[in-house]
């Protein structure tokens, strides 16, 4: 089929809006609401994550695995998907490791699985595309169907707190009531993983503290403030820094800035690191570094995707945040875009939180 | 009571060996049959371990955590120490915060602990001590006794690997047969540490390696190979590396060889961070070596001390190894020497594995 | 002070709404604005609750622990509680063994602890009471404030769901991609406890039934059915059980109707008894019977009370089940009546779900 | 190829050593050294477990599931399994749910496994058989060869405990110093198996109790007493019974007796259900003991079968119980027969532990 697509050829440098034939026989006919951009899409378009490669056989990758479809045909399924539902497609296809086996691809063993837009697998920035119904998360509340182009991106957030949930068993995390709320986290960035792992720490009952090398405007410290998250800017004043924190999520990838708030955790702290910036310049860390993770407990957690009920858990909060919050989660989406706009992959917009093309 | 003593004055260089008063009445009465020195040891005789102190209102530290002790007299007590058992002293004592109330103060949350020997509480190299019976762990196996010194180090390993059997859950982490037959260990360094590490990951089924940036002795060699552990110069010849490696256990405390072996791991892969040496050099890294841990779920695992439970299970591997690896264990204590030769804490003994004290 | 108050004089029958003088002096005052009824509350005033005993040196007990209250006046606290704050105080307070003193007296060791309105301790049904701060959890979200008194007995959900985390990883539970939609659970019961359990059941993804030995009006089928929940009275027609239950929650505390289920278990299935009927009949099981359990790693789990950490989840189910089913959360409170109606304790209201009492 | 084995034809009464033709070409060809008999063999022969069948096709099943078994001839294999090795044989086979895909075929999620012996796969007691390497685990301990028949039994003990470890996790089930030293576990029954989980029990730190509705002989008491485990015959005196238990272990399959200990367990306590016997008398349970249940948060855990990872360290408990206990695990084999010696299958031996059969 023919179809308007978002394309790059990996590893080279560019994007272009198309059309272009694609091979597709799947069961169930989608096409996009929103697609969101995110530095993945970035670093791909310029030519700065090696990791990035077209389908078997191919030149061009079709972008996208940030997305919002709505099903405009389906064969009969188990899931129950259906004409006009609104859905949200997985981006990783498993392999064939033990953890792909069984539903979490997420924790790939070998390697061996694809992602949509990134890895061998045509992306979603398209005017159509066909999957199976394993492959897609059906969005139950309507009310949030301009806002669902975020569960991709919170899905990251929902596995990063499993794992958390996992490795903080090691010795009591909690507090002395048994809860989070004498518990202080530190998010590194402000961009919007940041608030959506800024929102999921709120949720835990931590005390949140989002920071960042520089002040933020008046309109985005609001939305910060609107879950009772505190933003400082650390290169001015750290006095919040005096009581520790007991978990860090590190967004900005940049090494000296993860070891400098490695060194502000307490005891059984617990790092996770997320972000990811392939060009971040060098740090250095000595053996005192070491030391004070050992003699603290401290872990450092790398964490990458999700898997389908995280997908599913992603959905529920973005019900209840958007009830909650009111318009804080769609402020997030600060512009909305045409596909033929492919300048956005090339600059960051003024303000930028979240990019999303949309498709109708 | 008037005791012979090794002691030190931290934070200054030095170390004696003299008699001194204590001040202590409790209700067991012990002496110590070998008691071991290790790095921590020797750092605080060098001057180089700040955190080390005196107990309150003194100058002087009694040194000495590693300790097989005979009961020479004992109150009646529940938990049935008696007059001329063998025992290991524990060597952290409860703070008041979540995890010491719950007898873990080897995950003491605040840093409100003391450590015999090191922080706050003289140490067991002395002619004799007073402790309860909920600091000592008796020695059931008599034919352990001219070992169990090494169960204090042991249990180190114990806590790393319990962290480990509670972080790994946070995905498939065993292979296709449910087991870590085809999981591959890497223990970096070859001291008693790295020894102990490597014979519990051999207990686990692990294919085990050691290394380390020079080659190893004839004797020391035939050790590792014992319980199958497969010895590489990594400078050298590092073909063994292909494969990559699920588990590492670092005992360098080295930031350079820790990064080194980071990027060696494979998905879902755990490193643990042992090995304390705040001297070592500074070393860089950069974007690409966070990016690498993010992508591949990789957790790396500060750990410190151990409590109860880890001693217990640390004599139950003395034990069998014991008799399992025949005098393996007994040669990796290479040399046992007098109290007043306090050279042993100024100079590592050549071929050292383990030095201990004899106090009889 | 002089209050207001419901109360009973355990073990004996009977309840009172009558004034009475209760001595406290804590630096939080409240004024309870719904207190919810439950069959604990019917078991003790018909004295068949052995358990409940009224407050050291006392005869009365005031009655109450499911209790949505306003603070009318607050001395400064951590928690930030102030004047004018919905809160939903704690049923359960700590005693001092290892589980209470970390904040988790749900799990109490050694039952030195009191329950408010059941154990030892004051219960909120009256005009007045005085708390601690961290005994109370703030409701953040207005819009809930008619329904927050349903906090307490869901927080008896969270907590179940808790355990089932933590057990469930015994083995894969979930279905082959990683969720739950494949997997099925079964709750046993349809009275309110029923009702929380499956709408958490359903955010799990769980393919959620609800049952009961006779059908159910048109009204509470309609609200059954809002979730995607689907009733069947066992009785009838079992058709929906022919691919067996991989959960099971029983609420109804009936030994003949718990063994039915567990028989309809499949592997590594999960059975948690929450409902208690100490009248209930006996039924007999055999070595069959045991059999089953084991051939198939069935686990049983009693789970009981729930920790301030499930008191807060609570509160977030509530608010996005508030706006994710409409009314359905609100016309689970059936009836709403004034204190003197005392009536209620001695008999259930026709229809009844949920029956609250109004204090303001 | 021709073998002598000891046949049964399930459902059918009856057992015959004879000899037959069996279908096997698989990579590695086997001796049996030993095979143990237990309740399992004796129930097919008798023809009261209605799971066990023949393999596909045939009306014979060849008996046998406990084995110790010597290589005679090996391919090349990646497990480095060779001629002249003692091996202990995997009794289960995967099928393809989540929990077979991930080598834990003891978790089985559908029931599509087989079992050797039992359940459509011939078993071990036979003059010759073959295998996968993967089905075998290599006793690496020569001395334990006259022992490692108990291998596949204590595969089940160290099951069971590990999922102990998983669901004790559900609050702090250690005592106040984080070990088991003051936690009670009760071993219900005298059997083999009884016997295992006794040793395990004590390895935890566990104070230790065997029971049995009648006294014990002099001798086996004397073996019950070699581990600190102290029997009682809870018909005559249940004084140490007033303490409760945190940990039962059934081995008996009786319903009446297994809720009379779960009348004994302490808040959090674990019942693990181990024990069958299908055609134990029914025995009632009323509605008081299910709140007992739930009101101290007991769990009771159906464990069967174990994995690899179960024979490995089992393997590694019967090297030091082999060294520490002396003669008491050889004398758990309390007589050795001749594969022709088929009336071991009908009646139990007088003083039984373990029956074996000598093969060679």
């Amino acid at each position: 089929m023919k179809v308007d697509a978002i394309t790059t050829e990996p590893p080279k440098w560019g994007v272009k809006y198309e059309d272009i034939d694609v091979d597709e026989n799947l069961p169930i006919k989608l096409k996009p609401v929103y697609t969101g951009i995110c530095g993945t899409d970035r670093g791909i378009v310029s030519g700065s994550l090696p990791f990035a490669y077209a389908p078997h056989g191919r030149q061009k990758l079709i972008l996208g695995h940030e997305c919002l479809a709505k099903v405009i045909e389906a064969e009969d399924n188990d899931l129950g998907i259906k004409t006009g539902d609104y859905v949200v497609p997985i981006v990783r296809r498993p392999g064939k490791c033990v953890n792909c086996l069984i539903g979490r691809s997420d924790n790939c063993s070998d390697g061996d699985k694809h992602e949509a837009g990134i890895t061998g697998l045509n992306g979603f920035m398209r005017s159509e595309f066909q999957d199976y119904p394993q492959n897609l998360v059906k969005v139950e509340d309507p009310d949030i169907a301009s806002i669902a182009v975020l569960t991709e991106p919170l899905k990251n957030v929902k596995k990063a707190f499993e794992m958390f949930d996992t490795v903080s068993k090691k010795s009591v995390f909690t507090d002395a009531n048994g809860a989070y709320d004498e518990k202080r986290a530190i998010i590194i960035g402000t961009g919007s993983e940041a608030f959506l792992y800024g929102l999921a720490s709120r949720d835990y009952g931590f005390q949140t503290y989002m920071t960042n090398r520089h002040p933020e405007t008046e309109s985005k410290l609001r939305m910060i403030e609107r879950p009772n998250i505190t933003f400082y800017d650390y290169t001015k004043d750290t006095s919040v820094e005096k009581n520790g924190f007991d978990l860090a999520v590190d967004t900005s990838g940049d090494p000296a800035t993860i070891f400098r708030f490695i060194r502000k955790m307490n005891n059984n702290g617990i790092v996770i690191l997320f972000g990811t910036n392939g060009r971040a310049p060098a740090s250095t860390f000595d053996g005192s570094d070491i030391d004070y993770i050992i003699e603290r407990n401290i872990t450092i957690l790398g964490s990458v995707d999700g898997s389908r009920i995280h997908y599913e858990r992603a959905l529920q909060d973005l019900t209840r945040w958007n009830y909650q919050y009111g318009d804080l989660i769609s402020n997030m989406i600060t512009s909305r875009v045409k596909p033929d706009n492919t300048d956005i992959f090339l600059h960051k917009q003024p303000g930028e939180i979240k990019t999303v093309i949309g498709w109708s």
